[in-house]
């Protein structure tokens, strides 16, 4: 059976990169930070540009990612199963719990966010859809962390981030994570953001296997106790929603 | 100078192909509809998996569009300019008008929303970020294409297509087009679909060239008046956006 396609995953590395940072880069910080030649990189580069997968800036002469990659990220949304499963009980724990719910699904060692209901208060909020979050410091990301083994070891071996002064070192992870298992849900509080604090439980897919998370999240005193502990209204609120989505994308099979 | 990259090409017109109807197809139908060898079409779609842009399904081994597009797309809408520098005047024109305002820009002869701020009611509403919208039978893209030319050509080329009665045909198109110069805005009423309607303007980028279009759009007896005609403090609402949009676009280079 023949191997990848050089190019294509070349090309899938130039997008990559360009999700990073400032989002605009020149052909040779591009060439360097991928170890290709120059010719290469503007090859590669001229061809995303001709399939609206990345834009060239007039002036700078500079490279950003593309429109056609919005079309196609919002029509991933179309077909996501977890997402269509999950978005009636996520907009039923919003309203339930007064608090922002997210659903999130493990990419590329962190929790990609596919469904974002705001905190229904008519607050100014941003929406999150298509962000990356780091898994060991976020309640969605420690859940998804328990239940996969061969993910736990990808973020082990790329060496986990400090946030906060809050966020786990990784032996604290190890122990958080046995609890999750115990517990059936997560909690994070200030690991990520200070003051900001959030609650998730497994979504699991046929035959039991953690699919995504579901989870609230804001400010730490809506979500937590003074004591630090979760508020037991919003953990069972958060519990009983992760169990009816898991039995709708176990029934939709 | 070399050509373009073939299979980069070829991987992009899958991502597309995936992009459109139900959004799951076997490797034969891929294949099929984009004339190229089973074999050539499946190493295309193993990298394409290898990269996280595609997904396929255990059980019925047809593939779908992956989440590491989401991330791309999500990542696009962070270095868009147009959009960056209109996101305060589009809350603001939502607050005032107290309609839904979305910011357009042309993608493969159609309107990409860029931006979408939901009217501010409470009300359930679904995200139109990423969609893309027929030129034709939108204000916003009426306005997109009454000022460029290269745009109008293409759609005449592509044969527009009818969405309701009220569709108008390619020869009244023109004459739309002929008066939203001379007027400096568009309107659309139950073009696309029946009882919604639609107001726009264009945002000039440096040099006056219209670079994106800002409207609102709603039920058909909020935005126009009964004689059919656009209420005219959301026209003015409108096209006073539009400048601050404009003004800050040129300003910003």
């Amino acid at each position: 059976m023949p191997g990848p396609i050089q190019s294509i995953e070349r090309a899938a590395a130039i997008l990559r990169l360009l999700a990073r940072g400032s989002g605009r880069l020149g052909v040779v910080e591009i060439a360097e930070s991928l170890e290709l030649a120059k010719g290469t990189a503007h090859g590669i580069l001229r061809t995303l540009a001709g399939v609206g997968f990345v834009e060239q800036d007039r002036d700078t002469g500079k490279y950003q990612l593309g429109a056609a990659l919005l079309h196609l990220g919002s029509s991933y949304l179309d077909v996501n199963e977890l997402r269509s499963r999950a978005i009636n009980w996520a907009d039923a724990l919003a309203a339930r719990s007064g608090e922002a719910v997210r659903i999130g699904a493990p990419l590329e060692g962190r929790v990609l966010v596919v469904h974002h209901v705001f905190r229904p208060d008519d607050s100014p909020q941003t929406l999150d859809v298509g962000a990356m979050l780091p898994l060991h410091a976020t309640a969605l990301g420690k859940v998804l962390l328990a239940y996969d083994a061969a993910l736990l070891a990808s973020w082990r071996a790329a060496g986990p981030e400090a946030y906060t002064r809050r966020t786990l070192p990784p032996a604290a992870v190890t122990r958080a994570l046995a609890e999750v298992r115990r517990a059936g849900w997560a909690a994070e509080r200030g690991e990520m953001v200070p003051g900001e604090a959030g609650i998730a439980a497994p979504i699991r897919g046929h035959g039991g296997i953690v699919v995504g998370a579901i989870g609230v999240s804001g400010a730490e005193d809506r979500i937590c106790e003074p004591s630090g502990h979760p508020k037991s209204r919003l953990l069972e609120q958060v519990r009983d929603a992760a169990r009816a989505v898991s039995r709708d994308v176990v029934a939709s099979r």
